[in-house]
């Protein structure tokens, strides 16, 4: 058995309503019971309190700071790119937007900021020159890593949305930029559906990030391989999901296990749906530990003996 | 719980070693233990014996005909297609196969042949006259049914492969061409696998299939959704197996389960391959018997609450 | 040749820039200049003004009514579906508002109600009872066709988003459906990103509805097959364009060429952007027209000769 | 306009009929007229002729040798793996007939070797052990790049098949093994079907390439992004073929343009299909070239204008 239950933590956003203050999603998060740290997005979070007023709403609600995550808005003009923006002004505003969310994250004793460069990207062929952003990135990654070096950089990789094509569509090259940056404080989160539809297999995608960078988060979810669903984690693909538990449980991960879904769209209750992630990333989790310790197993694994694999594996999940 | 457990079958070729004959295969078969049925191809497994021999060879198994299926190879000249050739006499070629295929199956008490019309597409635009290809599919599908009303005709879709395009690649396309066939001896084969990289959920294509035509056949396996990947049934998609079984058993489905795996492209043995499918499904046809009779799964998918849904189902399913 | 150009559409919320009113976007659709009609959204789009008041503000800019399209919007409570929401109360007001839209489109002499049921699907296995969703879409269906016999209704496909998984998420399952309606007065919209990201060959689609149901309008827009990319119009795909427009012109159809893009998620000009749409498409109706006249290209097709239909196809589009 | 036509190769086995010898594929190839170069497969190729026999055969019809492609074949025990079989006896044999195929490619003067490891992957979840395959193969990499430093070793990935998930799917990942290796006799080949189903835009895989490797390789061809559809270059996706061509260009890319292409499955006579990828991609080469000196259409990507470089694209493309 895993000895430490990991920590939990879930998307704030998704427990706003209309009109909805940052403290009361905090209030509504601490609510569900079961989660003990929660991401704020920067800017947007920090619109309406300072970073020591959010300090003491999330330890009003017994939650600690996982970290900050960045969003660069299409309607503050980031719609073609942040790092990458064709227009140097704007780029120079979403490398220093970046580098003030780093510093309200140090200000609230958060170590870890986690970039989704979503608007980096293209839609058209021919409508970017690749090598100008791909350098765009590196240098703006470089420093943004070096504005503090206590503070831990995550790039959070996805295939598409909204752009067309993302620079950073998967696991690899998101390491081979990362490789370039070369700086200690860098890399990667792991969110599952996005690696679902990137096509990877994510247990292999974090023997890689291992091997050539951090796995610095881990967000749990699930769906259908074609887009970012967002559904509850395992609900369609537990034994990737085991797989991977298994992976980072080999790999020593110990942070926050955060659970990025979209419980408005299934018309689900963000409290209760929250609840149904907690208790079934449990329950895979106990199975994780299990297998993570069976030499019959690894025995299969060594001879790529994948029937006797899917019996060991399946009788651990079904209990049969 | 279900009370007679179904009849399994497996592909008869995944057994075959090289130099392997019919009777080699079904002796093997045989050995699985737990396999109750074979289909045989056509012509190719009637190529050294005759239909009393074969069902000699099949009885000496303990194993019941489950019917015969189709294969229309490209060596044999199919490779632009069978029922769709631009040439009209192998399109008849195709056709005429086809009755003595019904005709073998008749005369081994036999009550099912299954169509998989694989070389009947196309690979680049402007290649097919589209109309065409699907009149003559009709009219071939009319023909063959009517060679021998008491013969049913299943007609078993994949997305694509050999060809790019299937001219029945899906469930409702499949639905539409039949109920221009309208004769009352045609219905569909469902495979798990098939399915899934129509992009279809398949308890839903199920609800299609038994709303517009019969359900003739079922194929279990499993894959990622891509392609038509072969792997151990339950093995990938647990939840969706067990939401089609669910969807058969209310449907009340009485034939066949039968393994359309690729045992040999993961380098394992067939028959621990066929047992750990008996075994795997035997487990989820009692999950889903239970979950078909839960009147608080029904009144959660009455009011589409996928938490309590979700809740309910990995409870069943991970004994959690 | 084409004798005459076809009339030309544009996503009317493509020219919106922040706060703009009705009456603003169809001044922009009109300085476009070869845009000669535009759709409008129910409710949205009646917000502000009565239908004879549109009607004006459409004949200041020399724009004809294509029609209108439903909206169900999520926070009018319709997140869990429109025709099929589990609550009859809301199920009803889709309805309603439905036959209010149908009314308005009659007020101002429009003849076709397209419907894009994005609400009307899933997100998990065990969240719904399909069976029930696809009566509640037939019997919603056959209400609003009989609502008023003189408005088409156009059903407008896609396979996912919002949801994980439409209920009508192609041609083939949007054909079934409406066989089951059995009104004169429906049919269906073409979107061809739709149709890409469903796995369709789009001119084989439009056979398949053509031969089924009406084709009551087309959606031209190019992406990458695996979501709702609404690129401009043959940027991507332009040979499938061509064979879709050649396939359009056989069948007679001759309505309007709606263009539905985001401009604005590649941050383009929507005028600009609507002016390249319309160029490439001229010049694809050029090639199309060319094509469907070609005796050698049919013959090609009819025997399925592949190397001589690409030659003549790309020495159309290349001028090679 | 590009200098000098860059010489095509074709896929030697496109040429095949039953029985023949790879003296009459040779010959085969060599009336196509136009191709100027062929690759060898080691060691089916070399099973009747040796490597001076296969020399002049070559010279015979005119062709210069490419170079060699190792084939490892699932008859020959590497159905589980070839670099990264379980069985270190296997995976010894693998890398010795790779050595043995780098010395027939000395011995006949070729200078480069290309790698498709695609029995080296996996099919389930918990089949195999990932770092163990991965430092299987960049050791097996670096015992055959170090094993005749004068031959290139151009790595040629692939999403899936035979194997449902390759351990080099894609551009990055591939890279990231050959930094690994850190071989200057290392490199990659493009496979533009290959790109388009790992969901790669080619060119931007080709900047990566060059950017952190060596491409070593062109295999052009085209398809729908879901599979190895092995269709008519820039048959389906001009753009991207022109794009990637471009970026060639740029890079300074002079090496063999190979059609990896499938003619025999969808009926086409090899040579005639032969000469229609050399037709159509002498055209994309002339667009191609046009488009590198495009001020304007540099100026457009610089700002990511897409509807200007849209229209310049397609009115190169379409002569419009």
């Amino acid at each position: 058995m895993i000895p430490n239950r990991p920590r939990y933590a879930a998307r704030l956003n998704a427990f706003k309503r209309k009109g909805d203050t940052v403290a009361e999603m905090l209030a509504a998060a601490g609510r569900v019971g079961g989660l003990s740290a929660a991401d704020l997005n920067y800017p947007d979070h920090f619109a309406a309190h300072d970073p020591a007023t959010l300090s003491r709403l999330l330890a009003d609600q017994g939650l600690t700071l996982n970290g900050l995550a960045m969003r660069y808005y299409t309607e503050e003009g980031f719609k073609l790119g942040a790092f990458t923006h064709p227009d140097p002004t704007v780029r120079r505003a979403a490398i220093d937007l970046t580098k003030r969310g780093i510093d309200a994250c140090a200000a609230m004793g958060g170590s870890q900021m986690t970039l989704w460069m979503g608007q980096d990207g293209f839609d058209y062929s021919f409508q970017a020159d690749y090598a100008r952003m791909w350098d765009d990135t590196i240098s703006a990654l470089t420093e943004v890593a070096d504005h503090n070096p206590a503070i831990d950089i995550a790039v959070e990789y996805k295939p598409n949305e909204p752009r067309a094509h993302a620079l950073m569509p998967d696991m690899a090259t998101t390491l081979l930029a990362l490789s370039e940056v070369s700086r200690p404080n860098t890399g990667v989160t792991l969110d599952f559906a996005h690696m679902l539809y990137a096509g990877e297999m994510p247990a292999k995608a974090a023997m890689l990030a291992a091997r050539h960078s951090r796995i610095l988060g881990l967000h749990l979810n699930d769906g259908y391989g074609k887009r970012d669903d967002g559904l509850i984690a395992g609900s369609v693909h537990p034994v990737q999901t085991i797989e991977l538990l298994v992976a980072l449980h080999r790999l020593g991960y110990a942070g926050i296990i955060y659970f990025d879904t979209f419980p408005d769209q299934s018309g689900l209750d963000p409290a209760e749906e929250a609840r149904t992630n907690i208790r079934l990333t449990d329950r895979l989790l106990d199975i994780a530990a299990l297998l993570a310790d069976d030499a019959a197993l690894a025995a299969a694994q060594a001879r790529q003996d994948a029937a006797t694999a899917t019996t060991l594996v399946m009788a651990a999940l079904l209990r049969a």
